[in-house]
């Protein structure tokens, strides 16, 4: 149980209304290096996670979303990949969001999210989300700053009624600099099994770095709140960034308490002895 | 690489339209025991298993299906749990057929399985499946003979289809013995955490238990294919269960051939070294 002494505080990466992208590092490790104690305790988390997600979905009273956003190549898929890794996918759905389809685009921007918000019991990941609609439309405004304002509203009463309804959500910014998606980008160009991952079309977006800063920074100091946070991760190391994520995971998995139902049968009438 | 050296022969298992379920063992290991070697092969399967979903995923024209139906408390829930430990979630999807709702039984009932059909690039899992509606439904009297054959038939079509637009369905029987069974209902009912899993209902279909594979039999006899094939495993030994159905995967998915596909781009015109 060495692994008890790596101590880690996730707080510290809580974006509130007032914070600032600029104050929150891409390469924090809160002074720890990568050991086996560090290895090991990602693992015990994630152990503890799955046994939190066993219960969870026994109760099936409450569930748990998981947003995560971030520029390309900033790792998103490969936190899902870890985050997963020693969960059951029985009650665990993994949705990437993509460019809307015809006919998600005829309705409400939430309308497609809606359908993917996790059923009692169970643990989602949203790879992308709704916040795609404050962000990458933004940037390249297609919709104009009222209708970005409408929108935070609209976000924020959707997680409301989730959250009204037992499904806790937290939200994740995996935070990069713009010369650590450069050096992702050549690996991505360098391995032919990698080129399926790459997208010319990325290098347009990574030229207007700078607004998607500006628009994670508002959407994120506008949509956070105790209830339905924002959490900005130091994500160039990776094997801190699971770390972190893991300790979030089960923060959040122990707050809800799940517990495993009392039998909706009479146990003292199907005695084991007596079953033929 | 000692694990080389285990052996397993998956076409022993196969149900033909001749077969009959009275010879298929339910304890049968091929003459293994539970070694390291055979636990270290599992995980090599698996992980073989997981590479090859990521090709699959890359390049995204094929799908794999793997139907799982068994007797209550046969280890469903266990054997997907084993089979998906080391995929990635973001391209596996794991769907369990419960009693239909009053909308899917307001369509045809095929209507709702069609939905989870996996999608390009996607495996998934049915833990139950569209042939519940040939054996519950049967065994209970819920539809004459002729409807039963007709369902066949549709089941049949169905799985041509599928199969047509490039997904490989797998279907497994995980077979066990009645007095197996017995021993995990026992088992459930001594431990509180599992009280959840225990319904008083499945002891008034264990009365059934003839009927019920009189009308697997007949399901298998009539829906296995080469294309589209039954598999009766032994299932009482768990890591022998679990060595059958990681072989069974990486059989497929390695007849599939998945291949990593040509950049979307052209390579030459995005040198790694001049990305800025």
């Amino acid at each position: 149980m060495v692994a008890k002494k790596v101590k880690v505080n996730v707080e510290n990466y809580y974006f509130s209304s007032r914070s600032k992208l600029k104050d929150f590092s891409t390469s924090d490790t809160q002074g720890l290096e990568e050991t086996k104690d560090v290895r090991k305790k990602i693992k015990e988390n994630m152990r503890e996670v799955a046994e939190l997600q066993e219960k969870l979905f026994a109760e099936s009273q409450q569930s748990l979303l998981v947003v995560l956003q971030a520029m390309d190549a900033a790792g998103k898929d490969s936190s899902i990949r870890k985050l997963t890794s020693k969960l059951n996918s029985a009650s665990c759905v993994v949705h990437s969001f993509k460019k809307p389809t015809k006919k998600e685009l005829s309705h409400d921007f939430l309308w497609r999210v809606h359908q993917r918000a996790p059923a009692k019991g169970y643990i989602n990941f949203f790879n992308r989300s709704h916040y795609e609609e404050v962000l990458v439309v933004k940037v390249h405004k297609l919709i104009g700053p009222a209708e970005v304002k409408r929108r935070y509203k609209q976000i924020n009463d959707f997680e409301s009624l989730l959250a009204a309804n037992g499904t806790r959500v937290v939200k994740v910014m995996l935070n990069v600099s713009k010369r650590y998606q450069l050096g992702r980008f050549k690996k991505r160009l360098e391995n032919p099994g990698k080129w399926w991952k790459f997208n010319p079309g990325d290098l347009d977006e990574r030229k207007l770095w700078t607004s998607y800063m500006g628009a994670f920074e508002k959407a994120m100091q506008n949509c956070s709140s105790k209830k339905a946070p924002w959490y900005v991760l130091p994500a160039e190391n990776r094997w801190f960034r699971d770390l972190v994520l893991s300790e979030l995971m089960l923060k959040n998995l122990k707050a809800m308490k799940p517990k495993y139902p009392e039998a909706s049968f009479n146990v003292k009438d199907y005695p084991p002895e007596d079953l033929v």
